[in-house]
């Protein structure tokens, strides 16, 4: 068998520099052991529909399942030279069992041969992913159950806002990875569709038997549309968005990391493990896992406007530009992994500087003018005039340089009687957690419910 | 009250251009309607909770109230110069009631309020979508039926491949559409929950019912953690993602027509109705509808990576970047309502030039090698060999400069004796797509099923 | 005259949805100028060269004068039902002078006029782009030589590396924008060929004269080949390229901003003028300018694509998707003006917290571990090994809980007898800057020329 | 020496996933020429400088050249586990010469470093694809000569327009991609600055002499400012840009084959050379090298995102994420060379089907529609005026199912008595291309100038 399963109408040799181009086995060669095991299917069924000879058949599933054993054991070679992975089996099998091999690519093509082979490589995947993405979780939440007792400044705008528990902001970060598994297990669905016997485009005039593959491989229905089902590639796009966002999440999540590490900050210490130094500057230690996981976002986000523009306004149905699909995919699954792992890893060994960040706490007590309007509010002042009232005497504070917790009882009694000497006790971090109330707030006692709630939906 | 919601610790006036810049009103008013609802629930919890007096909160609600009824019948003015929708809102709600209005903005802030008003508008939306795609999809299916006897050469590579009916393909876009539905369904999920009550990130220390709020609303769930509420946007991220796969698939849909209707094919004439002429050829009527459409992806995925890269690396939780989450989405919204509004309205209008079609079949006898070969495999051959045997028969062919229906049965005896007179009955694309016999083929048999499939389920 | 410029051949009324989808008067208004100016160029030479009467090209003439003196006095109305900015003037030339008009669209094409327009638009706002440009610089020149003084703790990986001149980065700013310019001047060049004449496609049977309207017009040199000219938009992806990359620059120094002026660092101090408050936290400051910005790069990026993308795989010659070309591009050049006089002004009045800077450099002496390691080399150990030394003595030290600078004599000299008491003359920010000797490098003396070269270079 | 160039401070192993994920030499070592001859350089300076001792900078010099040499002689072997390209040659250095290798690392850091190699590649890589570029002209230009005489059916909106010479829209596309060189020979000027001796970030305190190190390695300038050097990556955006533009004009012409050489059309011929089968239908011959190259284009606006991304907002100066801007300058660079050779092999071999050209031009008279229009302004009629007569007409004309030419002169005389029977030597393209007048047009004996300039400015 040749390096290509097709030129019998031609009579011309292939370009070399196109040959090279066009080639694609350094990269779909991923699918290999998708490529066998679909094949042991297909056979398996052309044999059972009596569309091929029942010797031939069984002899075809034998060295096949004998060649996956060897793919399985790190044994199998391919030919190099082979144009795409679904040859690279062709020729393989050849190589064993001679002529009888021709009987293998019948009532199929590779249009829908390559569906195939990505859709159970995808199944495989983001399962894997999905595994990854919850041990994450688990490392976030045990960091949050830890940690429990740190009350940290929480930022807006990369300014102070309002005291937080560091585990609040630990949990926000479970949340969001938490719909990213909810859109990797939605897209699950739309993959678990099984489209052998689409051939070219439009079926097959034999007379097969998909739904008996679909039961072999697992799939829990078969495509419904020759057409669309070669044609289609809105699977590959949906996973990579999906992991996009998860990677945007990651980023933000380094980001942070990175801030409260920083030599300024010193609030968290990354591990020794997840750093490096300087070729340089002897001293450095630098966070460049969380670095290049930040930007590991990027390169998702290429790979995804990859796809998409590849797919635009490409005609119905199967175009060779759609051999670009496979790449990104692949290359996203695998960073997102390394990602996942390297972040759960980091999580496990962070270690928390409780001095330095009580010592920015201290440093700064506008920290606490909304628990001072709340003060207000709670003492009968509409919001608004609360909220303009403490404006205004941070103002006043700022001139005088003084801190807030540093003006009298009467300096403050002159912006409103109100004021009372337990306003004081406002300047207390603990405490303003503590004082929340509403659902999802940042209380202690609200934290630990979810950290509880949590532990219990990951070990599920 | 002034233009913004704060401003009492400022001394020093912003500069014009920054104000121009940094103001939003302009493209948030969108999110009017859902500002002033939003507020409408929050006042009434306020008064439930007895966090501000009744009556002021009665007053509160019955102004909203009338803003609303304003709003709804297009009469009511807002502030153009005020910072953003909220504070529009707050400021028209000054005007009519006074000091008053000072309450509403008790235990919420515009980081809360803003995720409340986008969840809201992208409830309401997503809804209308889907009901857009569902017309389109029945259009399709319209179409399909009118046409279900006409066979056409099927594509791939934009060369013939194998006959098809035109209702296959069109069948394979509902296939698609109904996938890109799918995706949105499941986006919902992650948009309906509520986040009011989150304030600027930590919750509130006023005894606020988030879950009465998100239950006046219609939001089946309230926001879990107020740091992920105010911070995240992948709900966004993940409606852009959804209507890019679909804006892709719409620009395929695209694509195939312009060739189809293009002046040499001439397969199908879309009606003036969505073409426009040229101000120099007085002869044109050009598809301008499909080119914008087709060009829409690009408009859509622009906004999908507008929002992934403005997210990306963002510290949590809010950040002012993040207002331009806004014009992105609403624009695809916007955008992907005309673009299946049109497509809708050209596929009831479209006519399907038959004699074209059938002189394309007739003048390319190619398209039946596939039907040649599963001839021969029938018989016996296996199928890599047969492929390989009708390739050098069309080899040959062409040299003899004839079609292929032309050579002799002595001519094709000389490739194999299996030949016989029954193989020129192969040269009849009403017979090619009649003979399919998988489950998702062009058969029209199964075509008519799937046809009556989609309508059943595209009524309910 | 109609809404459109076309249609002798229709029948049917355009659908509602798709006339206002594909409406592009909204958004090419911005042309209208351009379309007036290029419309009198186009008009002399027509009368010039005898193709249309004289009496009729001077009537035309006077009135689009006419209109441009109501245009630029903001008084010109145009029909809002006009279908795109040259049927509006057609619609207005036409209201004023009657069947005259009629004689203006001959021996051009909306394909050619609207790259006319474009590139009139383009070659304004290019230049004042590069305006904006050079006094961003000249900001950044005056800050860098007002504050020549303060040495700041240089960043790699968001940790201290060196000590630097704070001007040092001011004018990495500087050199970074200044290679922005050479690119937007670059890109003018391509922008500088006059399009009209080129038709529809195909230039015109009429005897125009082409390099008249160019020279009228002021552009350098016509285009070479008419299908090009209506077909091409490279001009437009490599100003959007080229803003884009800017943005990027852009970003990074509001990044910078953003972190140096954090609650924790306080390096610097925002002006008032260019920060926002917040609705809920009264102590709010938040630099919501240098956020914009920053997330003005994602929406630059998205217009780049936008066009990129919608350019992709588009047959020769003209389509109508290329109408989607215009919005992003005048989106890019507004907000990029806009950017590049905020960051002007904010440059102009920050503040510098010297004891802040200070204290940060005090508090960390790694940061001379390179000038330990130099002071090594200059004894004559090789750089790797007193690099690895010096690594060993910051363990050291680390392990001690002491600074470096605290570590005795006897101490170091343990790691190697070749120090000695000028060692510790190291740990001071001012004189490692003054040891600097390399071109380029942080030098104070090299700094202040090079801010002296800037002072020059920008004034010309 | 270790796998890294750091490490005397850290006291714990580095995560192993970590160390997979970011080590870099796969990627880099395309860099290893560089690094070696930028390493000859940088030595010979320090021995100059008498920065390090002569006798070892000689045998680093002599190993190094070695080193070179059994590189461009494909013997060199470099350890697989070296942290990255830099690295690795410093190991094998050392496996040469020991000790003395450690001599080598004075006065430079990875940071400037890196930037030394990846401009010496780009400086080296312009230069090739300007040559193949050239190359794609030279083939264009060769081709339009060939098939001076053919008349086709110019298109706008993928609808007959007016009738052009094939060698007219070759001309576009050499147009077109000569100011794609213009752009890469406009990026050189940006790429052509030698950053070395910016070390980590601010330059150094030993007095080295960097444009001795310009000059050896042929740069023309070195850097203005140390921080900028490290931390800037917009050469590499501008190349990305760049070629994404060329990428984009190449998808374009692509397209046009595609469409040109469909079974429908058949205009053109592409050779088998260029072209593959499929592997179920035999007859196949598809042109999977011009949609392969179409798709191309995704690919490398996906690289121009993932670089423009990953340094949005990244703080001064160097950070790891923009370790991530080697793989997609690589990738776009050999993407592109492929595709350039491949396009030039392309058109060398095309046919050109002169009886399906006519034979679509006959079936279609309405392409004279703006001949017939400048005929009648000749007579006196105002354009807009004959455009909207000859629209009557052709609507009549497809109402009486009649092409335009077999209308009577009575007939046409009903819409003007202008028309004589001279009208009917209208309906001919080889005339319609023969009767432009203005520059840049289609008429021949301006096209066969523009291919003798193309042949002279393409010879130089």
């Amino acid at each position: 068998m040749a390096k290509k399963m097709w030129g019998g109408r031609f009579k011309e040799e292939i370009d070399p520099d196109f040959w090279q181009f066009s080639g694609s086995l350094d990269c779909d060669k991923v699918l290999l052991e998708y490529d066998i095991k679909g094949s042991i299917a297909h056979v398996k069924m052309l044999s059972k529909c009596n569309i091929i000879p029942k010797k031939e058949a069984a002899s075809i599933e034998k060295a096949l399942s004998a060649m996956l054993k060897d793919y399985q054991q790190g044994k199998l070679k391919i030919d190099p030279n082979a144009e795409d992975v679904h040859t690279a089996v062709l020729i393989a099998l050849s190589k064993r069992i001679g002529k009888q091999a021709d009987y293998l690519h019948t009532a199929r093509s590779r249009n829908d041969l390559v569906v195939l082979d990505l859709k159970m490589y995808c199944k495989d995947n983001l399962k894997s992913i999905i595994v990854l993405l919850t041990k994450l979780q688990v490392a976030l939440a045990g960091f949050a159950k830890k940690y429990i007792d740190v009350v940290m400044p929480g930022y807006t705008h990369t300014q102070h806002a309002v005291p937080i528990l560091v585990s609040h902001q630990i949990l926000a970060y479970v949340n969001m990875l938490d719909r990213d598994k909810q859109r990797l297990e939605s897209a699950y669905e739309r993959v678990d569709e099984m489209p052998l016997g689409s051939c070219a485009m439009a079926g097959t005039g034999l007379a097969i038997d998909r739904e008996y593959v679909a039961k072999l491989l697992g799939f829990s229905k078969v495509s419904a549309n020759s057409i669309d089902a070669v044609a289609s590639r809105d699977f590959v796009i949906e996973i990579l968005s999906t992991l996009s966002i998860l990677a945007m999440h990651m980023s933000r999540i380094c980001q942070d990391l990175i801030f409260y590490s920083c030599s300024d900050l010193g609030f968290l210490d990354i591990a020794e493990n997840y750093c490096t130094g300087s070729s340089i500057m002897p001293q450095k230690k630098n966070p460049d896992s969380l670095e290049l996981i930040r930007a590991t976002a990027a390169k998702i986000y290429a790979d995804l406007i990859s796809v998409l523009v590849m797919m635009k306004g490409l005609p119905i149905s199967y175009n060779r530009d759609m051999q670009f699909d496979k790449k990104p995919l692949f290359n996203s699954i695998k960073d997102t992994s390394y990602c996942l792992k390297i972040l759960a890893g980091i999580f496990k060994t962070i270690k928390v500087n409780r001095e330095k960040i009580e010592s920015a706490l201290a440093s700064d007590d506008t920290i606490y003018a909304v628990d001072i309007a709340d003060y207000l509010v709670r003492k009968g002042i509409p919001f608004h005039q609360a909220h303009n009232l403490v404006g205004r005497i941070i103002s006043y504070a700022e001139n005088k340089k003084k801190k807030l917790s540093e003006l009298s009882i009467n300096e403050l009694k002159k912006f409103t009687k109100i004021f009372a000497e337990d306003i004081f006790k406002v300047f207390n971090a603990k405490r303003s957690v503590m004082l929340k109330k509403s659902m999802g707030s940042t209380n202690p006692l609200l934290v630990r419910q979810q950290i509880a709630k949590w532990e219990k939906k990951l070990r599920a």
